[in-house]
């Protein structure tokens, strides 16, 4: 394999090796994958084991951040302690004429680092800027948080550095001979939000708001307010 | 907490703690959302640091099973070593009237145990099968493998034996005034496949096949053949 030295991989953890030429370091492809999600797997090690715990994350700058239970395992057992986090976004099959040439498209993005807990007099802020990230305009409908939810909640962070983004879009490659009559192609693969489902216990006057009817599961970290 | 000693969990590491009402440890169920999906997440120990890597995955019987380049640093170092595999099905937020009550709706397995390298000798086999499971009838269609893709692949397999399955599918709960004049509901989210695209290259004459136009992202993993 040529892979350079100048490539632009921060360390050697996260220099992309197979494949070296679907790899990108740059931020802002970085963040384009980061902010096209809503789930990602976090590992961590536990008693020397590895552990991985899939949750909800946004993007504030230059962090990550994911929040969970108080009294959550992954929440106490991680924070403090490196992870590997994985934003990954399945985008469909790669029908080849051979077995070999089958592949996937799809974008990934893996960030090392050590999951900071986030100062609890910061914990409010954060936690709107999740909703505000999801669901603009929708925190301030709420009931206002209590300090018995804060308390019972960890917010925790990784500083996006030692990272690395693959992104695979490429056609199926073709056979020197092409005369295997099978089908090839690409089948695409995406996520999709269905009809929102009010409460059973809604009242018939409260519609649906924008911030619900236009929600981009696509696009859901929204960075334009 | 009140959790049983006799709840079905294999071990201390599979039980859920955290909303273990939520949790399933029974063979069917654990099935399901393994055959609903196609990407896992699968984390092991690097020199001490977790790294997690994304893959494709299938079921056959009582293990689960991946595949990648012979050349790959996560096949290369896995291979007979403690991993955390994860597939993670997200389904829907669930949006309440206060930030703390929203939630997601999800399916997620987790599974833990010694990463097993496939006989070399098995290979074969086994990527026929992970091919007929995504798209039955395929495999005779293609070019046949060769010796030497063969030999660029490995195959490694996990028993399904220490493992847990969380799913929470719960409407939002009810604030018990119930009187915060917000939206709240759920907004479900799947996968789709799109319209297949075929190869520049592919004769005018050879149509979409039923394993591609019948492919259900919702169950990708066909074990009715």
């Amino acid at each position: 394999m040529d892979i350079s030295l100048d490539d632009g991989a921060k360390s050697e953890l996260v220099r992309v090796r197979r494949f070296h030429k679907k790899a990108r370091y740059d931020t802002e492809t970085l963040h384009a994958v980061l902010d096209a999600g809503c789930t990602c797997h976090i590992a961590y090690v536990l008693d020397g084991l590895p552990v991985v715990t899939p949750t909800l994350y946004w993007r504030e700058g230059d962090f990550v951040y994911w929040h969970g239970s108080a009294a959550s395992r992954t929440q106490e057992k991680s924070a403090g302690t490196k992870v590997c986090f994985s934003v990954t976004h399945f985008d469909g099959f790669i029908l080849a004429r051979c077995a070999f040439d089958h592949s996937v498209h799809y974008r990934s993005a893996i960030l090392f680092g050590v999951a900071e807990p986030v100062d609890p007099r910061e914990k409010e802020a954060r936690m709107l800027y999740m909703m505000e990230t999801y669901f603009p305009g929708r925190w301030s409908t709420l009931r206002p948080l209590q300090e018995n939810e804060l308390k019972a909640t960890t917010v925790l962070r990784l500083r996006i550095d030692e990272a690395s983004v693959k992104i695979s879009g490429n056609e199926p490659r073709e056979l020197s001979d092409g005369s295997q009559p099978c089908w090839a192609g690409v089948l695409p693969v995406k996520m999709i939000v269905g009809e929102p489902r009010p409460s059973t216990s809604l009242p018939k006057s409260i519609n649906v708001p924008g911030h619900v009817s236009n929600f981009d599961i696509l696009r859901p970290q929204n960075h334009s307010t």
